[in-house]
């Protein structure tokens, strides 16, 4: 007989509505199908569980979790310029980043997050906190014009962007990422050298564009262009690209985003919060654009659960195009696992042979979820992330029965707790 | 010593963000401060958890939530004509009634809600489901000019609506309410009754309007005018109405809602949810037109869970107009709570000296609600109804610690599931 590492029991696939057994062997699912003959190391019984893919959180400033909310009820540049970056300012550093990392990658467990892109500072920290806690994770600072306790000069910033990610080269789960932060805060020059060294290395790209109207307002008066067809002119964009918000895009930007297979990392909650707008979305995936879905950080959203971001996805877009098919549930399960996955290259976001064991099991034994009729509707729909009672990545079972099992989660909240006290004060004194 | 019944210990508040005690006493708030000195039949210890008033649900359909997230994925008219309508001709009886009631107001208990407005058939079933429950509920069965189970014709209706209303009186729970079904499924002479039987009992009017455009073309064919001009003249509009849906209406319209001091149901995830479109609530508020909030059947919701519709009604309202500060937390808060209650008269919706004792408390102890910066804003951007702890209507606990008290969590569960299966078989042969 066949043998497995792991063998989930009876769950009802959520794309077939059907019961299977799930055998999984070195990160990889083996085999789909009833009644499995196969020997495993580790058995889970599923039985009355809905096993969907994991999620894809494509653009997410995780660190930021410590600063949760602050600035609620603020448009986008007086939430950074006012609150944000007078706090970073203060308070970044590598412990910073550690607490808030291991924060943002518990609560995405805990919603069934298996992948996530994150641009931040001390990136390499966040590579540590997700290692160990057994999370797929695509990293990279900001690149910026101005200096941070990143780097001085752009040169710099290069640079260290080269040497962050030779030095995180060959993780299984870790790979570093060239993050220039936007069309507004980089000019020609560092864009083009940031896509210099994505290609010299062969990494992805990964960038703010077209946020607010404001933004692009700005890029036309400085460069006479919209923000596409400046980083299209500069030859920046590509497959390897991903551009996250892009709520403000015409036409003509439509057509190279599709022509340059761009993928944008959709945030509608984050855009929501900030009055930033509402992301044409429909109209990108009835054209072919590689649409994936974001939660943003946590200080403008305000949590990392993609879950709840699916479903305000899917009911958003219906309503604001007043078409009920806008998106449907499937697509809009797509857009939140697979598109995420496939976007930087890792074949994971179904439960199929040869896919990467990254998946979920949902409980549905609870009154907001019964009756049961159609479990990928009704997961999108209706559940919440307190439904999901396991989580596996790359074949290892990070939660069991609503357990974390690769981070302590009592010294987590402890350790945010004490930073809070320390950010409320000087809050206060800025205040006063 | 002052004595009470219910004393709750060291709560956060969320509107002061400190810490008090809440004394309760024949379902009343007798008073609210730090270290209260009365004695108490029972106490709550609530150290660490933030107390907020209990949600108001301001327009659903509780019985349907045995038909959760049927037909998800249709625009408004082919729901109700291809899904729901055949569904409830077969299935609706005051079992199916029953057993949907109990589902959907575990469902709302477990989310923070205690009061709903309901419309839907034999209701007075529903209402015995509310009372035993502990939760308000302003009941009444929908009058149109059709015939349904309820009655043939529109004299037969109005006259059971009479007889139903008569019989419920004197609940201090549940009260009676005159539900005209919409403008486009009453004739005016249908309303005008109801209108003359709500006066007559002194009730308050429940009824759909403006949910769709497509509802505004056909009135205005028929009777040249909006739906919110039709039923101004014909005299049907008062403080005592409560309009539910309300997406379309136009200045005019506006101005004779705020004139007359008709209550708006806003509904915004069922709206987004059937593509009807998005309320522009900021602006009724601006213009001091009375909002309350409701998440509608969860039949194209999919859920009943009011913390999720607040969420979702700021984010919706700060994007789509570009505004973040459209609708702030606190108002999101209000609507949702106080503006609920006193739309029907009731004095709740704050945690305050005198109010009826109607509240939630939330344990922020997760890693999606830390650090906790401001309670308020957290709850309605991040919260989850799994974080509530505790429930208390009219003074009375319904939920302690994440167990409902009042209601058979397992057999209502046991029930809905065997119900699904008759639908389930039904709709196989009705699509076969």
């Amino acid at each position: 007989m066949e043998t497995c590492d792991l063998l989930i029991r009876g769950a009802l696939l959520g794309e077939t509505g059907r019961k299977a057994d799930i055998a999984i062997k070195e990160g990889r699912i083996l085999k789909v199908g009833e009644n499995l003959k196969v020997e495993a190391k580790e058995i889970i019984d599923a039985e009355g569980k809905i096993a969907l893919p994991s999620f894809a959180n494509m653009h997410t400033h995780v660190p930021m979790s410590l600063l949760r909310g602050i600035g609620a009820d603020l448009p986008l540049m007086d939430w950074l310029q006012k609150v944000i970056w007078p706090l970073e300012g203060e308070f970044v550093s590598p412990e910073f980043v550690r607490a808030g990392a291991e924060l943002g990658i518990l609560e995405m467990i805990r919603s069934g997050t298996t992948l996530f892109m994150d641009m931040y500072f001390f990136e390499e920290v966040v590579g540590e906190v997700a290692e160990s806690a057994g999370v797929r994770a695509g990293l990279g600072f900001g690149i910026l014009d101005f200096p941070t306790k990143v780097a001085k000069t752009p040169e710099e910033y290069i640079k260290k962007a080269r040497r962050f990610a030779e030095d995180l080269k060959g993780s299984e789960l870790v790979f570093p990422v060239i993050c220039p932060h936007a069309p507004y805060t980089c000019s020609p020059t560092t864009l083009r050298r940031a896509k210099e060294l994505a290609e010299d290395l062969r990494l992805y790209l990964h960038i703010h564009v077209a946020e607010t109207r404001g933004e692009v307002e700005r890029i036309r008066e400085e460069f006479g262009r919209t923000p596409i067809r400046h980083l299209e002119d500069i030859g920046f964009l590509s497959e390897r690209v991903l551009c996250a918000h892009m709520v403000w895009l015409d036409e003509e930007d439509m057509e190279i985003v599709k022509e340059r297979g761009v993928k944008v990392a959709h945030c509608p909650e984050s855009n929501l919060k900030l009055g930033s707008g509402i992301a044409p979305v429909p109209e990108y995936l009835r054209r072919g654009i590689h649409v994936c879905l974001g939660t943003d950080g946590s200080a403008s959203n305000d949590n990392l659960d993609m879950l709840e971001e699916m479903s305000t996805m899917a009911k958003l877009h219906k309503g604001s195009s007043m078409n009920a098919k806008a998106i449907d549930a499937r697509t809009a399960l797509k857009v939140a696992t697979e598109n995420g996955f496939s976007a930087v290259g890792i074949r994971a976001g179904k439960i199929k042979e040869g896919y990467e064991a990254d998946l979920i099991l949902v409980n549905p034994n609870t009154p907001h979820l019964q009756p049961l009729y159609d479990p990928v509707a009704q997961v999108v729909y209706s559940a919440k992330s307190s439904d999901i009672d396991t989580v596996v990545c790359r074949g290892r079972v990070l939660m069991y029965k609503g357990e974390v099992k690769t981070l302590d989660e009592e010294r987590i909240l402890w350790e945010a707790r004490r930073w809070s006290e320390r950010i409320r004060s000087f809050l206060e004194r800025v205040s006063a």
